[in-house]
């Protein structure tokens, strides 16, 4: 029978699992386990910090710790620290040999962390051993970046207030700091910058640093190092000075000086993120000065203490004809110009973390200086933390695609991994969708977004479905009846909200206010025509789309061949950028047959569908799922679904406009009224 | 190509048609018809009103007059006046005979003026003659009851505030009260009563008995009798006597004198509505006195004017246990106890003008007295103006239904309609759904109801097929590409209002504030059990719907054998009405198999899914409606969309807590919460 929301449920849950089933605990709920590969265990010294993550996660499991043997037996798990080059830092074999011991190896605690990490989701999803394995990451750098202010709230962050107490810090430590890092190491994120890249320079007051200092002291364990976003103009504020001018003195000094400080405080401090002259923050171009001098000035700063600036590529201009241009013209003139510890952070889009994009040119064309890509974890145009999106897919789709800047095959994944252009410093970002809100991530389904950048970044040819089912299987059960059909919905998810969001290339048809809901039709009078969707869609009476071809801004040409005349061509573009590259009549005959508005009518459609889908297939997984969290996710289903259908009337009514066409008959029919529609302003600003 | 809204196609349309399709005129269009089967015209004397409408009706036909002649010819109509007893005050003949000729024979002007329009009926409906019919009408009265207040509001209206316009009145006459005559001339309605049957004592007062009687002017020549609703205490508001007892002298002459002066002003004056000892009005019992005591002290008042009294058998009390019987409890000992010239007006259901209820058991049980059928042709039940609901065929289900009271065939229809019991005295009467609103009743469609009340008034064997039919090519086209659909869409559309609201016998789910939404949940502390939806869905963890078989209220009772048993039987009971007669477990097996919460929840989903069918068809409709009334339509179809959804979910998800069962997994999920749908509160206490 099934259960249905009462207090005398919710206290029999309670009653079995000893904790309510809140999300709190994210994928790491050690759910007690039958068939255990090891009855013992052998290390050096204390264990550190491996072990007793360990232990506790035994603990979870087994009601009891594993014993320790000095020496080891059959079933014993041996921990051993050793030089091992191919290892690299942060790598670890796991070997099972023929007398049944099982040996983790690996060259330092961290490492030995990420191999008991990986043994424990192993055995919490169903593996039993003998184990035969060697891992090592990808990238060196796995970071991520929180939007997060200063007063508590986070910019496009939709799981509440900041984790962060800046108020109470340092003398008062947030449990849940720790919980955070443990969080992190288990899929092997080693980095994090804890402020917006819209940065306050308070940050980088001696009074901030020391609050920095206690948050970097509990990440220090876990192997999380901390690295501050900065305000290019922080001397100015903070100290006074004239200016900000990365090529005078008193400017560099004052960096030294701040680099001194910080290291000072936090021997193992990270380095810099800085977001400069972009949407209105200071940078070197406000003194006359390339982005590389801006970056290196601060790489000298940070070199000394091996610290590291990702300077950020997100750069566009109300006076260009096309924002997708700009990052490419102004980074391209500067490869090869910064400084070795310098590492350009590119959104994995021209534009800004669509539902859907193709990649920023940018990724393999950038040659000499080490290029990292940034993807939003956060879910900022996709539904914020009320539809249920699995990224996974997006960024699979993004990592594979093919740059072809050094031949086939010249995937973004290993233009950035150090493969193909063999740079020391490789990483990755993700902006965090963290908040303090118990179940971390507001919706349920959004942990698995935190969890697939932290496995993708580890490594990168991790399928999304892979990791859905081992996210599912941690997370909530391992029964092949919730797990399949579960792991299917996930697949498909990003797919519906491109769907029923914007597709076929589509982008930017947001509102003004907010990102969540549609405003085609939004025209603020004197608004920078960048910032608003007529800008993206370009919808006439002819057609809808923006011309990115040779006859249009030529952003086709920023990629390589063959990309380019694929990419230029209408009928060899591959449709889902088909409005992306081209302005396309509306009569446009698609690959199926169907006229280009009646295909888009269609897109829209199957999105509602999808989610109505995913719904029903929600619904049947409520005998595998606790009740809190069945009905938590029910509920931000039933929203986007009627979300779906929001997004779809508005876009085809106003479009319509333009098409003068019917939807095609067969397709369900708007229930809405464009014009009530458009009366619809969320207050979203703020969204904690 | 589609048409979409735009200045330049209503200027076309303005251009092609003359006038603006905005409802103003009804099913009374007159569009141009090209197969005429008249050339000319014959009659004695100027012709009256009957030559006057068919030569304005011509002339918006054909753009000339008909012609008269002296000496008929072949394709002449000639009107002739005789005494031809069998075809009654109202009925006429039309016969085309040999020579070509077409003879319309009636008794009296007003019979002509149907016999003409009944022409131009088939005329628009595209019949060329040659003519061979009778008509005479079902009820000797056909009567339309405004719940219009004096102070313009109407009681359940939803298209405006009121026609009459009592502040003007009797200076100025709005041209709309001789449109509403000929309007409802057309379809046989011959009475109406223009103030609310909850009445304001002021209606009898002189000053606005002249108001009344400048309207009774305009109708007269249409054939349309005024009556008024009137207050029992009037006597004691209008000129202060110490009570309304029905039996004190000083009473009884005040309604004399107030009927002469009545008469005096209106000779043709109809007669008197009352509710009396209902919801809070004054009546009879206020003395100690019977419904036959008040009834029959009226009806001694008018009798010298052959005026009659319509006596409303509306009555409930919160003390009683089911609200349902108490009609039937307190009218029966009546029986027979009536004046000559009083007639019983009972509502078709025993509850309330329901989407769905058995028709009230008085219907033919009350043998000695004449019965009238209180039909609603507002929808203060079935989604207001919003909703498209064709009543057609909820009131042939109740003219057809049978009451088993004199021997199978004892149907609502023929006990009314003196065949069955020989009273002079028949009518039935319809609440209006009439405003000031352009096309009269709000949406388009709802104009079907006042044009089907009409006709099943005049003839109540018609089919609600065929009148949607003949309502559909006069208001719209005969076109039966556009016809076929859009009657099969009228013909389910009441279904689906029962599916999304209350299926299976439920009834009475609305909102505390309004008849609109619903609030099964609703819960006023210290108001009327019988005006709060439990009362009547009696939802427990067993099941739902309220007992009314032997074991419990034992309303079943008062039905005739067999129907009384056959209702008393959960396995005999028909479905539709389940849930009224029984309160069946969550688990009761329906004859298609599935258990009752199962059937329940498809119930409501295939509601649902029907109105979004009635949209696919309309949609389709757009070559064959002009622009206006097609957006018209077009909008209040997605609002009915999405009430339907919010309908279904309210329900469902209420009733779930006590069911304790899935909604079956194919079925489209809920896309609301409970609690969400509890916060709604419509402001429509008033609906102008």
């Amino acid at each position: 029978m099934k259960r249905l929301i009462s207090i005398y449920s919710l206290f029999c849950l309670v009653l079995f699992t000893g904790r309510a089933e809140d999300g709190s605990r994210l994928w790491l709920r050690n759910t007690p386990v039958t068939n255990l590969p090891f009855e013992s265990i052998s290390y050096r010294g204390d264990g550190g910090i491996a072990v007793q993550e360990l232990q506790q996660a035994w603990a979870g499991m087994t009601g009891s710790r594993l014993p320790r043997v000095d020496t080891p037996q059959a079933n014993t798990l041996v921990l051993k620290t050793e030089k091992n080059k191919p290892l690299g830092k942060d790598g670890f074999s796991i070997r099972t040999n023929e007398t049944g011991q099982t040996i983790l190896t690996a060259q330092n605690e961290t490492a030995h962390l990420y191999g008991i990490f990986h043994l424990l989701r192993l055995i919490q999803t169903g593996h039993t051993g003998p184990f035969n394995l060697t891992e090592i990451p990808t990238y060196s750098i796995r970071i991520l970046n929180h939007w997060d202010n200063l007063n508590g709230t986070i910019e496009r962050g939709y799981a509440g207030y900041s984790l962060w107490k800046w108020d109470e810090l340092p003398a008062t430590l947030s449990p849940r700091y720790e919980a955070y890092a443990r969080a992190n190491a288990s899929i092997g994120i080693n980095a994090t910058v804890l402020n917006n890249v819209n940065a306050n320079p308070q940050i980088l007051s001696t009074q901030y640093l020391e609050k920095v200092k206690a948050i970097a002291d509990i990440f220090r364990p876990y192997g999380i190092q901390v690295y501050l976003s900065v305000n290019f103009a922080s001397p100015t504020v903070l100290d006074g000075l004239a200016d900000a001018d990365p090529l005078r003195k008193e400017v560099r000094l004052w960096w030294k000086n701040k680099a001194k400080e910080i290291y000072t405080l936090i021997p193992d401090f990270g380095g810099f993120l800085v977001k400069a002259n972009s949407e209105g923050q200071p940078g070197p171009q406000d003194y006359g000065r390339t982005h590389a001098d801006g970056a290196n000035m601060l790489a000298e700063a940070l070199k000394p203490y091996k610290g590291i600036v990702m300077w950020r590529a997100f750069v566009y201009d109300p006076k260009e004809p096309d924002r997708a241009k700009q990052a490419y013209d102004e980074f391209m003139p500067l490869d090869g110009k910064f400084h070795d510890n310098v590492i350009v952070q590119v959104k994995n889009g021209p534009v800004d973390f669509q539902p859907r994009e193709p990649f920023t040119p940018l990724f393999g064309a950038m040659k000499k200086t080490p290029v990292m890509a940034e993807l939003q974890i956060t879910q900022e145009y996709l539904g914020f933390s009320n539809h249920l999106a699995y990224l996974g897919t997006m960024w699979e789709e993004f990592l594979q695609a093919d740059t072809w800047q050094a031949g086939e095959g010249s995937t973004v994944a290993r233009v950035t991994d150090g493969t193909i252009y063999p740079h020391k410093l490789t990483a990755i970002s993700g902006v965090a969708n963290i908040g303090e809100d118990t179940n971390w991530t507001g919706h349920h389904f959004a942990q698995a977004n935190w969890y697939a950048f932290g496995r993708l970044a580890w490594n990168h040819n991790l399928t999304a479905g892979a990791i859905a089912g081992e996210w599912l299987r941690q997370t909530f059960t391992t029964n092949p009846e919730f797990v399949t059909p579960v792991t299917e919905l996930m697949l498909q998810s990003r797919e519906a909200v491109v769907n029923y969001m914007m597709p076929l290339g589509l982008h930017h048809l947001f509102a003004w206010g907010h990102h969540y809901g549609p405003e085609p039709w939004c025209d603020i009078p004197g608004a920078r025509p960048d910032w608003l969707p007529s800008y993206y869609h370009k919808a006439s009476s002819y057609g809808i789309g923006f011309d990115r071809t040779h006859k249009g801004s030529n952003a086709v040409a920023q990629y390589h061949a063959p990309l380019s005349e694929q990419f230029n061509g209408i009928n060899t573009c591959p449709e889902p950028y088909l409005l992306w590259f081209h302005h396309a009549p509306w009569d446009h005959r698609m690959k199926n047959g169907r006229i280009l508005w009646d295909e888009l009518c269609y897109k829209y459609d199957t999105g509602v569908q999808q989610v109505r889908q995913f719904q029903k297939t929600w619904d049947r997984m409520q005998p595998y799922v606790d009740t809190e969290r069945f009905l938590h996710i029910q509920s931000r289903l039933r929203t986007q679904a009627r979300d779906a259908v929001w997004w779809k009337d508005a876009c085809l009514l106003y479009f319509q406009q333009y098409s003068k066409r019917p939807v095609p008959y067969d397709i369900e029919r708007p229930v809405h009224e464009l014009e009530e529609l458009k009366k619809i302003k969320l207050d979203m600003t703020h969204h904690n």
